[in-house]
């Protein structure tokens, strides 16, 4: 059976196009809050779990040694823009550990945040792969292999320590043994490993709560969580709704997408754990979706709802700056 | 009930994402060759049907009053990438009529073909309405103003003759009545005309045979699929789909996409019009579908094939170059 329709892009009157999808939301100890569509099928959560892969980054005790602030453990759970800011904490972070950026080996790929693409050009500069949106992810794999001591050249490797340490977390905050038939190679070059989504919203219920997990994750994901919520510019960039919504909410919402359409995220004072992937892989439509279920499961004032109505029923624009359009959540979601 | 799976991506050995739609394919007849989903179903065509909207072009006799050659003919019905020739011969047609870019009225936006996006940052010159991908199709526009003799300010107005002459070719072509109803504003500001996609697929037989319409839209349609097939360059630009497409099918194969996941076919030796829409809007599906399309119906060499293949079965690299998925057809699309 087809996951229901989640979004619904609107040209004048007419609905243009849809997105289906499947959300789950639960609580820390697994009750399902919120179910629609196929639950159980295993996806590839991407960046939305980078989260969850910086927790060994602070475990181990490398982000200690290697003196890191919240900017560096913001930007290891970020999907940045490439901003300049952006690049001059991970340069830091690789300086830290010894290391520059010839250790990446996450690929490059020019900033996604166009102004700082479009400086690159204008100074004759190729980019390189400290610009890659994952690059300050990769600086925290290389800080965790540099202080276990092992040999951090194909860190990406899924047998290499600090992808088994990677495993192995995701393991106890989702519950699910990952073998190598749910593993794919990431954008980046490292594993992503498939899991039902209704595990990806407990890991993230967790996540947030500290419930149902040992003590040194729980440590280590409430670091995260302050870490994001105090420069949630790192974690995206300039004007995105992750970094948008976390300025305005603060420690209220741990939230992050990843490609293909995912996003996780955890409501601490609901004690929830959210996770959904759109069917068909698209960003505009996991933005507004999860605008619409923050809306829906939190507690807001009117500036917050304001803040995220605008990414949950965003307007579209056409050259000449004449509105021809909107996203809107589909009526599925709005019931209570 | 929903649409159909009609595209797969996978990632490593999992499907990761899929595309639903409706596609259908009619002879000039209209009797029904092939139809998956709702084809009744109204959707804005988009650019998809920029060959339709250049007939009055060639009709009204303002292609010869202005000397436009074949070039020019393609890029009003082309989706150009801004490249520098592309401009070149949109400005031509602008002082064939008297104009010049300052009479478009489509917006600016960056040329979609990065290189050519790239030299204009690197030269310090901010984008204009004729690097619109859209300029070719505004320029056939004005043209048709100015040999009516109408004040050619707002052409882009539903109730501008333009307008009017290019919503009869539409009526006249898909069989349809179009109403106010039925209207939205494109991308580029001109309007939008929701027609199902049975019609749409009866249109592009009638442009590619000739039969079933009367006698001055055929011989504008049998230029203007000439112009296309000698020049496809100017249809889209360096690389692209539709652009290699023709280049190695020649007159073949007449054929157009459009924003959210439209494309539109003529295939006049098999006396066929193909259209569809992905539900999603997704370009990345609505190629691959196409060249599915195309390889199902079209007598092929082992070239051609091969060619149409590649775009069938994109390989989906990621920044070091490593193979990580792929899209296919879904099973529904390859049976007979």
């Amino acid at each position: 059976m087809a996951n229901p329709v989640l979004v619904e892009v609107l040209r004048g009157s007419r609905v243009e196009s849809v997105h289906r999808g499947a959300v789950c939301v639960v609580d820390a100890d697994g009750a399902t809050v919120l179910s629609l569509g196929d639950v159980a099928q295993p996806v590839f959560p991407r960046s939305a779990v980078k989260g969850l892969q910086a927790l060994p980054l602070v475990e181990t005790g490398a982000a200690d040694r290697y003196r890191l602030g919240d900017e560096e453990l913001a930007v290891a759970c970020g999907s940045h823009g490439g901003e300049p800011a952006h690049v001059a904490v991970v340069e830091r972070m690789l300086a830290r550990a010894g290391l520059d950026s010839t250790a990446l080996e996450c690929g490059a790929h020019r900033p996604s945040h166009g102004p700082s693409a479009q400086a690159l050009v204008r100074a004759g500069r190729a980019p390189s792969a400290v610009h890659n949106n994952c690059s300050g992810k990769h600086a925290g794999f290389l800080c965790v292999a540099r202080h276990l001591g092992t040999e951090h050249r194909r860190y990406v490797d899924p047998n290499h320590p600090v992808q088994r340490a990677v495993r192995s977390t995701i393991e106890e905050l989702t519950g699910v043994r990952l073998g190598a038939n749910q593993c794919a190679v990431d954008g980046c070059s490292v594993p992503t490993w498939a899991v039902p989504l209704a595990n990806l919203a407990q890991a993230f219920a967790r996540f947030g709560t500290g419930r149902g997990i040992s003590a040194a994750p729980v440590d280590a994901a409430s670091r995260l969580r302050a870490a994001c919520a105090r420069h949630p510019f790192f974690v995206s960039g300039t004007g995105r709704f992750t970094t948008v919504a976390m300025e305005r909410l603060g420690e209220r919402a741990f939230v992050k997408g990843g490609a293909e359409g995912v996003f996780c995220c955890a409501l601490p004072d609901q004690g929830l754990g959210i996770a959904f992937k759109c069917d068909d892989g698209a960003g505009r439509a996991a933005e507004a979706l999860m605008a619409a279920l923050m809306i829906r499961l939190m507690p807001l004032d009117p500036g917050e709802r304001a803040m995220l109505d605008r990414f949950a029923r965003p307007v579209m624009s056409n050259w000449n700056g004449i509105e021809v359009g909107r996203l809107r959540p589909s009526p599925v979601l709005l019931s209570k």
